[in-house]
């Protein structure tokens, strides 16, 4: 996303004066290589070549501190999910068509986690290819086409979900309207459901004053790319009865939200009281191996399973089942949803205090382990600090912690470490901010 | 596919009277979960729980020749690629936003198999993916939009690819034109080149009458879903001369036919004496890890590149491009592209034989290890034998030897086993579809 201020737009290597010459070759190769598509991290782009639990390593042996990768979600290499690959890797790999209990097990088990309505998946492996799919399952259902996200959402690359993802900067599609993020730090709180609400009614007419009839509202839970917005609980309630009462799905794009981050459920849409008819998921899912997949009620996949009989080579093998459920498994029985709940609350508890002393933080929010911090040139004018968040950024980074910031300016931090963060990741990633702060 | 004769299209639990209780009791746990879109194959399914080489095992032991499985490239379950995911899972598994040397090295590695002029990938996921993308690569380059398919293709099942996917029995997208396969069992082999020029240009001429200018040409390089056309090597030539002087793009999908399945090269477009703008690569890449990519010439990438900035999160990382670079060095170190040209031709002679004795056999055609087998129930008509097909798969399935069928008409039988075939696996091949033959 390129309002992401942890991008290296391009990179000159005779400008890297302090970087290691092997770096310098590496980068040029790749840069030959991969094309312009392959941006860098960082304006001192790392070379990781291990990573640890919550830490990277890079080619140096220096570590740093992950607040970022939300897909090593269980802690990088954890052996659980090294050990389940490697076992059923050299058991058996293969397509969905003969029978194999894996992909049964695993489904069981997830579908668990989430309201009984939701009871049928299939598995891609992409978030990518299940929101994709997503709006093939929504549009046979309904027979309509419309989709309403929100300005900065993004929901993946394909062709079709790259025409609903905003922060692309790419064009939308035909029948693709857009609503204003629900922004908690500058809407009253006790009106802001309301409001959303109204933006999405105001689409759905638009849609129709085109012909267009609306099939979906698609949105992910947490707001990510849009700048984070979770407060308070319940506000996407009426944005939901708002498109069901329009003839269209409501689908959850769990991709970032899911898998317990948010600490005090298993799934973002949870938060706010909802069942959706289609929830998406996929980049912690198996802990960086690429399994993807949508739940749904069975009737609105019914009719798309019958006609599309869709089958996808990779989805649902039985390596790739053995990943997500050894993921699962971890998640739940090392408590890693309550951890998320307690170091979420105490790492924004900090951030909070962090503010008392630096007027740049203009606000904290959140939900569990992803969590956004807006920096503000002026806290009545809530001018977003654009350049501060680069230089914060970046200033993190040289002191070895990674994380990134989201938004239309571009001045949210965004920090969403691994799961097994704890206290003393946490207090190590405040103090940082703090001496980042001051040398800003 | 539907047309797949393999394919079961509802499984009856009460029919299968000769099924062991734990097979049943699992399949309707699967249809209860995974929902409608998930077929199984055969009449009688397979538990299949252990691969090995060129063998399936099922629950109770039995083994299985596998003939069809084209993902499993190398052998199921190759120690290489099961080392080298087990190996770089456990070191370091992330995105390609930090450098690293795995996925430069591959690229590397890869783009020396092609023409010079290909020298740029973009890695994905699934095939699927690699197709969508090439498709918004095409569009970016050429400004426009309209494609041009096979009657009966499949390229993938993302909503974009789905739309130039006949095969697949859903909506064609508006800006989709089809042009019959080039049938070399029932056109004359030194005019199939020039006719199927003619009616590639006649879709380019259907398309500008509607407003919508040629982006590309996509072809499957063996035609698999079509039911595999590959003689006379060079056909392809004029109709991507046509393609091109329409200002479209030639995308060559290599998702079947790539990594040295067709013996004589290591891409199917070679055999043409192509060198396409677009390559799409994906199933057999990492021998069954989700891995795909495209290679193009970076003219027609640069435009897409700095506008789109394509990132997949977890295409080209680290455990991907392990299993891939294992892949391919097995390939290419076992000298397994000799071995698919040698045993291909091995089992074309032998069936050839076959047909001697079995006036079904009408037409024994392909290249390497891809060879379609086309029953028909007379000679002289070529009328497709449709029903003998599908019992003839599902008697060879009794007689543990996998494989399936295709074709506008699903008769023609479809060998893809991977490329370690031997002289031993043939022999039983042959010697078993003999007496199916004989039983059928």
């Amino acid at each position: 996303m390129s309002r992401d201020p942890a991008m290296l737009n391009a990179f000159d290597p005779q400008g890297a004066v302090d970087m290691p010459d092997a770096q310098r070759a590496l980068i040029l190769r790749r840069q030959r290589v991969l094309g312009p598509g392959y941006r860098l991290f960082y304006d001192h782009p790392l070379h990781i070549v291990r990573g640890e639990g919550v830490w990277l390593y890079d080619a140096d042996g220096q570590r740093y501190l992950d607040a970022y990768n939300n897909v090593a979600s269980i802690g990088h290499g954890h052996p659980r999910v090294v050990d389940a690959i490697a076992r059923q890797a050299a058991t058996l790999n293969t397509h969905t068509r003969y029978v194999h209990h894996g992909v049964v097990d695993y489904a069981e088990q997830l579908l668990a986690t989430m309201p009984d309505a939701l009871s049928q998946m299939v598995f891609t492996c992409t978030g990518s290819e299940a929101n994709d799919l997503a709006l093939r399952v929504a549009r046979a259902y309904t027979g309509a086409s419309g989709v309403i996200v929100t300005q900065l959402a993004y929901h993946g690359v394909t062709t079709a979900v790259a025409g609903v993802s905003p922060s692309l900067g790419t064009a939308l599609a035909p029948d693709t309207r857009t609503v204003p993020a629900p922004d908690s730090y500058r809407h009253e709180p006790t009106t802001l459901g309301s409001w959303f609400a109204q933006q999405v009614c105001d689409a759905i007419a638009d849609l129709q004053r085109h012909g267009i009839r609306p099939a979906a509202l698609l949105l992910d839970t947490l707001f990510s790319s849009d700048g984070v917005y979770t407060d308070p609980a319940g506000f996407l309630a009426p944005a939901v009865a708002a498109i069901r009462q329009a003839g269209g799905l409501f689908i959850a794009d769990e991709v970032q939200a899911g898998f317990a981050r948010t600490g005090a459920h298993m799934w973002g849409f949870a938060r706010h009281g909802l069942v959706p008819d289609i929830v998406t998921m996929g980049k912690p899912m198996g802990n960086g191996h690429p399994v993807a997949a949508l739940a749904a009620r069975p009737e609105v996949l019914e009719r798309f399973g019958h006609e599309a009989r869709y089958f996808n080579t990779f989805g649902g093998n039985p390596v790739s089942c053995a990943a997500a459920q050894a993921t699962l498994d971890v998640i739940q029985q090392d408590g890693l949803q309550q951890n998320a709940a307690h170091m979420g609350a105490y790492l924004r508890q900090g951030l909070r205090e962090l503010g008392q002393h630096h007027p740049l933080i203009g606000d904290v929010r959140g939900d569990g382990l992803f969590i956004g911090v807006e920096l503000v040139r002026d806290r009545l004018q809530r001018l977003p600090a654009k350049e501060e968040t680069h230089r914060l950024v970046n200033l993190l980074r040289e002191q070895h912690v990674l994380l990134s910031a989201t938004g239309l300016h571009g001045n949210v931090l965004k920090l969403r470490p691994p799961l097994v963060f704890s206290k003393e990741h946490a207090d190590l990633l405040l103090d940082t901010t703090a001496q980042a702060l001051q040398r800003l």
